[in-house]
């Protein structure tokens, strides 16, 4: 048997221990681990500064180098995180439903585990212990498969993380660091149809792309967040300025920034002139169709392409449009189902928009930076699904369990011949 | 483009139409559905009857000959059943929780239909209507393939359906049946990511392996129903006979069917000697273990293969063991994840049963033959999950659909820079 199967099935196994603690000892144990963080602090952050030194000498971007970077207040934010993750409700074990049927049996639904996660991630090394935590939270045995740039921090806070399982009682293979970063390492592990009962990918599209092509086992994820905004005729347009600026610049390269401005015809000689300078002022460049680059000083000609873009970057693409219909039919035609925000003072024109899309999150005069598991109410965010099935939008830990049933009678039968 | 490609684009544009429809517009459709097979009974039987002769030409099984087999009361059976999906409560629109975050924003988990369902099925032609009913009930396109026996039967249903949907002056795409059954074209259905967000094999286990190992669209599935039954030495043991006549006996072909008899060594000696008599009374081979076969008349010896089999037949395989857990532990290696049943009268040995095991279905004191959709209360079923993903056990109408956010706010931003 290859190491990587070994591995996983050692997982499984121990994520069958995981599956039947109390809340309680869950909780214990994420804050023990939140403490080994702390106190490993000092060869955490060694090996972090390997893993950086590595990175600069192969020449990665300043953005790649930021997102690997860890120092105390980071690594003390990482503890913080955990004990939040310990704060938060535990979804196992939650009966959703209670139903006594005509023959008197019981009929409940109740939240289990879904078993073990491979979670499959690049740079930044808090997500070794964010997705441990909140997959351990939910009884889960948790895989986790990083990036080769934090290989040396991955692999240290995995074994402070370890420590506090093995400290707690527990086997530590309910965490399980993959080390193997070849490609067919990680091909295997996504094959392992009877052992991972679930894949989550976190990363640029590439990677992402890379992990739902070659799976075997399930999968959620979003290729990429295509956010739009449409100012409606009947729109506040202070409102709508402040949710253009808020969504296009408040964390550019964030998956639930906008990427796409939809103006109405009607307001758009109001809107879009002090749209354009409210930009300029930040330095985001506007790519606009003729009608908006009529009205916005300095901007470019949009393509076809920019529409289907996530630029990731202080760009925003702009259109007029003539009707909430025609809005519509642009995020159809360009949209990822990520998430898609109207302005507007018109509640039928909200209510058609909400009904219109299919999009995993519709806003109504909110800014599409809400489109976020903390900021939604889940607590925290594993990831975010534009697949529908299972959870579609931002998942917390109650997309890492699943409703089973559990039926109490006295001796029903069906019909017993 | 091919032509099951072109099927299923137009399938997921008349979906969107579906997705919209009213409650009272999809009852009127599926009541309407209704009427129309009915008008439409003569041609109906007339293809089935094609069909029976084709199969019997062929030589098929007279249990494969039962499947396929129409006549009018069957027909009006069918017709009824999609009268009672139009009684069922409509999941799409339900607003299933509602918060309201600190900044004001309100936040709404809404329900959404998944989008273009393909349902893989065998030999009965009422699946086409059935699942046809559920799918566009709760909003979605459905794509049928159904088994070749079938086919004949399968296009007059579904030609009666496309009518109906026409007459209500929808896309009749939006039903959507398969008649090229060569393999690729299934192959090619399978692959379609972009289109289809849903497969549903139903059938043997064959067809449900080929179907989960060559899809890559989300399959849910499941391969068997090995469904245990524990007596426990606490066992009200007249109960436990009851249980284990009407698991075993009233339907044995059906997957929520009991396969293995775990029985407490306390009690085997008061146990299996009347339940080697009530089985045997009714034709039932028994299999069993060396302590289990010296205590019944008739046993023959079990084999490891038989622990592990869905016999679809009056078989079943017994063991004696001396402990719930050694019960958990020979679940947890044989068992399949569907069903599993302990009596007792003891209720710690109860929970400690419920919560050891991971399978989608666990009772005390009620027949395996509960797990069913209808029976569980969920109105109607379109299949059973054994896959911890989405949904776990019997699926109804609610599993056809996903909840998605809807945000409503008056201009809140999170972090205006």
């Amino acid at each position: 048997m290859s190491d990587i199967k070994q591995q996983a099935l050692q997982c499984r196994e121990a994520a069958q221990q995981i599956a039947q603690l109390s809340t309680d000892a869950k909780n214990a144990l994420l804050r023990a681990m939140a403490a080994a963080l702390e106190a490993d602090e000092a060869s955490i952050l060694e090996a972090n500064a390997a893993d950086l030194s590595a990175a600069r000498e192969k020449g990665l971007s300043g953005a790649m180098l930021d997102r690997l970077k860890l120092d105390a207040r980071a690594l003390a934010a990482v503890a913080d995180a955990l004990r939040e993750v310990a704060d938060l409700p535990d979804p196992v074990g939650l009966v959703t439903r209670r139903d006594v049927r005509p023959n008197g049996i019981s009929v409940e639904r109740v939240r289990v585990p879904l078993g073990v996660i491979a979670m499959i991630y690049e740079a930044r090394p808090n997500v070794t212990a964010d997705a441990a935590a909140l997959c351990l939270k939910a009884g889960n045995g948790v895989i986790l498969r990083g990036g080769s740039e934090a290989i040396r921090s991955n692999t240290a806070i995995a074994a402070s993380l370890k420590r506090a399982l093995r400290q707690a009682g527990l086997p530590d293979a309910a965490l399980t660091l993959v080390t193997d970063l070849r490609r067919e390492a990680m091909l295997e592990l996504l094959q392992l149809t009877d052992i991972v009962d679930l894949a989550i990918p976190r990363g640029g599209e590439g990677l992402i792309r890379f992990v739902a092509e070659h799976a075997r086992v399930p999968v959620i994820k979003h290729y990429k967040g295509v956010c739009h905004f449409f100012v409606d005729a009947s729109a506040d347009l202070e409102l709508a300025l402040r949710l253009l600026i808020d969504g296009k610049v408040s964390r550019p390269s964030a998956c639930n920034s906008l990427e796409t401005l939809l103006v109405h015809a009607d307001i758009a000689g109001d809107f879009l002139p002090a749209a354009a300078s409210a930009l300029a002022e930040r330095n985001v460049e506007i790519r606009g169709d003729a009608r908006s680059s009529a009205l916005m000083a300095g901007a470019k000609p949009v393509t076809e392409d920019d529409y289907a873009a996530e630029f990731l970057d202080l760009v925003i693409a702009v259109r007029v449009v003539d009707s909430l219909d025609e809005a519509i039919a642009h995020i159809h035609r360009y949209g990822s189902d990520h998430t898609e925000v109207i302005a507007t003072r018109n509640e039928g024109n909200a209510e058609r928009f909400v009904q219109s899309l299919r999009s995993a999150v519709v806003m109504v005069n909110a800014s599409s930076r809400f489109s976020d598991g903390g900021e939604l109410g889940l607590g925290a965010e594993i990831g975010i699904s534009t697949t529908r099935l299972h959870a579609y939008g931002p998942m917390g830990l109650e997309a890492l369990t699943v409703e089973r049933f559990v039926v109490r009678g006295s001796g029903q039968t069906r019909n017993l011949p």
